[in-house]
């Protein structure tokens, strides 16, 4: 049980009781975060009531940890108190600010930015100019900046100064008068170094920095790659902007996957947890793609209908059809999800496509020519047992066993191709999800198995 | 281009001439990550000698950022030089070492716990102590502790005395005499306090602490609920016994997505990068799975072989078949995906599953409905336009639109509801992958199809 689980029962009888004083006084032990648990948790308009009571300070850190969907609903409710939101904005820090920008619609937004002090202001609008899912949306303008000809007892006392609204104190930037990086320290440098030392000579000038415009999968891979707490962001002439910390990359690192799963899953990003999704929009959100889907396979009804004549001849070729297709859709579902990962982290670029290529055409093979042995195992089992095939069984099994060999190659190769074609186009590699890569190669799976088929089973059972 | 891919050429012809002294001083300017990029670059016993040439803390850090077999590879090539390997060992940071332990066999890693100190091989054998994927394998001792009765002084004193190894500054750890955490305290508070303040003063008791014997993915939903650096690690006394940074919990979290993304794919985990894992193992991990389904996917030929009369009688019947039971493995395919990824970040868990299940019986009925209206569109247009399904279309096209709404809602359903089977069994979600869900529902999609064709179909065209 957490504490808002516990006292929730006795918040509300405070509330419905008016005794705000009380009320005051016992949420003034809270934490943010225990308080962001509260808040959610209450009906309204008790939210809006306890928020209101919070002191100035605990109220924009427990504004940072709460929904969205709260912190929209606060909003609007203390849209008529505007001292109130005014401050909440302005105490804000600049990447939270930004992101609830984000969600409200234009002018709602455009309204809060005139709120806004105009130093705040200026940050929020330079945040809010970056494209989104870029990193520049992702980063604060609250870090510490000191200069090289300064001494370490110096840095210390403007850290000790100015620190206070900076997001980490783990590592400081050192800027020369244009505010050009130069190089980050780690504090640790500075506490460990002679108080009378120079910053200029703790520099290495080795840095890496990450670029405002790239897209926030970049600094995801930055961050895995240097294991760093936060990485500094500089504009396209190397002046700093900004710093990004880990823990907002671990957010955009598992926001991406979950993207990415549910398109390979064939539906479109949920962009919400699933259990607070609406349910039209879930239904929507599907449906779009399932119907796309059902277009494209509606190919396969005029492939088999294209080979009525030899079905009605021979009834046997039909009841193999769902086991080769989706033999087909499997081994190109493996495939593409393991190269759609391979790009998202990096692993495998475009021009690694020759080399995927060569490697999918072997493992197709191998492949298929272990299913296609099965299946003609299969096939002579049953004829041994049953007698099901007659007397032309051999050549059905091969028909099987060489469809398959055909069918998993198709998929294995399409399955791994089709990422690097979406790529190439610009489009999320992960679009080209298991279902729609499942169902290219059904039709085509369909083409491959009625041909050989009628290659060689004609003059026999066809 | 990066440094070691200009400098490439450069070393390899300084090591050729065995210039040892000009290469020395070339690499002292280097920074780990680069000498790591450098010596993953080289062939042997290029990268040996390069290493070798290191000096021992730049050794150390340099190796952290090896890909493990490289790590192993050098490990065996300093197995001649025991001092080497010893001072290598034992510079390694704890959580490194353990990493590289676990990849070792069973009696390498003892012949080399032997080479540790008696303190770094206690470390070393507590983390190996814990179950592989827990909290306790990823925790660091690398920490500063400091006690509440001294002052901010006295632990910025400790700070700068101690805190050279610590892997994170941004944070202390407040433990009583038997080591039991009391309190964390970000450094920046120290900064910013009087220097003479009490540390008990400073201190509010709130602290969030994961537990050793946990599994990781519950260090990566603590570390996004609430946005730290660093978490300190207890036993199941409340004893500190390590810290685990943000920066390897980015790792598991990256790792924990690739692993579901690659299950739900229909493959094992493939543990490595796509392009660096062997031929042999990656058609290995992906043969298994799909002869599993193939094997899955032949009850699909036995219940056609079931409905052969019926299919004899009406070839159109067959024509639908791949149309009909891809829809269901489509529709379950976006069920599973949507529920295991929900799952594995913690938004749905086990209790939730009536939930999800009405909302999914629903979700169902509706994507089932829109795919069986247009396919009944699809068999009056046909109908209408070349009179492929004679007299009878309009009964076709109900069987054909009823038969949608079936499978779709018992995809749906059993896409959804197979990770919950799955998480109680103990088995992970994502084994209920795509392919998988998609076998299940061929099947029985396949009897509802024929099932509900002999119910509305015998008299006119059976």
């Amino acid at each position: 049980m957490t504490l808002e689980q516990v006292l929730k029962p006795d918040i509300e009888e405070l509330v419905a009781q008016r005794d705000f004083a009380t009320l005051r006084q016992v949420l003034s032990d809270w934490t943010p975060q225990e308080l962001a648990d509260l808040i959610e948790a209450l009906e309204p308009p008790d939210d809006v009531i306890v928020f209101r009571l919070l002191p100035r300070d605990l109220a924009a850190d427990t504004f940072e940890y709460l929904a969205t969907e709260n912190q929209l609903a606060l909003v609007s409710a203390l849209a008529q108190e505007k001292e109130r939101l005014v401050n909440l904005l302005n105490d804000l820090s600049p990447d939270d600010r930004t992101s609830l920008f984000e969600e409200l619609p234009g002018p709602v937004t455009q309204r809060l930015l005139n709120m806004l002090s105009p130093e705040e202001r200026r940050v929020a609008v330079m945040l809010l100019g970056y494209p989104e899912d870029s990193i520049g949306r992702l980063m604060t303008t609250d870090y510490v900046a000191i200069r090289p000809e300064w001494t370490v007892q110096q840095a210390l006392d403007h850290i000790r100064k100015h620190g206070k609204d900076s997001e980490t104190l783990d590592v400081v930037y050192v800027v020369d008068r244009s505010w050009h990086l130069l190089d980050d320290l780690r504090v640790r440098e500075l506490l460990l170094a002679e108080p009378t030392a120079l910053i200029a000579d703790l520099m290495d000038e080795r840095f890496v920095a990450l670029r405002a415009s790239d897209d926030q999968e970049v600094a995801v891979a930055e961050f895995q790659e240097h294991d760093r707490v936060a990485l500094p962001v500089t504009d396209s002439k190397g002046v700093l902007v900004g710093i990004v910390t880990v823990d907002d990359v671990l957010d955009v690192a598992q926001e991406e996957a979950t993207e990415d799963i549910h398109k390979l899953g064939g539906s479109e990003a949920l962009d919400a947890p699933y259990l607070e999704t609406p349910l039209l929009s879930l239904v929507g959100k599907r449906a779009r793609w399932l119907v796309v889907l059902f277009l494209g396979e509606m190919l396969t009804a005029s492939a088999m209908g294209h080979f009525e004549g030899e079905i009605a001849r021979a009834v046997v070729l039909a009841l193999f059809v769902p086991l080769i297709i989706s033999s087909g859709g499997n081994s190109g579902s493996q495939a593409a999800t393991l190269i759609i990962r391979a790009m998202a982290v990096g692993e495998v670029s475009l021009r690694d496509w020759w080399r995927v290529m060569r490697r999918e055409v072997a493992s197709g093979l191998a492949l298929g020519g272990v299913l296609g042995l099965i299946g003609f195992i299969r096939v002579s089992v049953w004829q041994a047992m049953f007698g099901t095939y007659g007397p032309h069984w051999a050549l059905i099994g091969l028909t099987v066993a060489l469809s398959l060999v055909g069918v998993v190659m198709w998929g294995t190769l399409s399955g791994s191709m089709l990422p690097f074609v979406m790529r190439r186009l610009g489009v999320d590699p992960a679009t080209s999800s298991t279902p729609f890569v499942a169902t290219l190669v059904d039709v085509t799976g369909l083409v491959i198995y009625f041909s050989i088929a009628a290659a060689l089973l004609s003059g026999t059972v066809l």
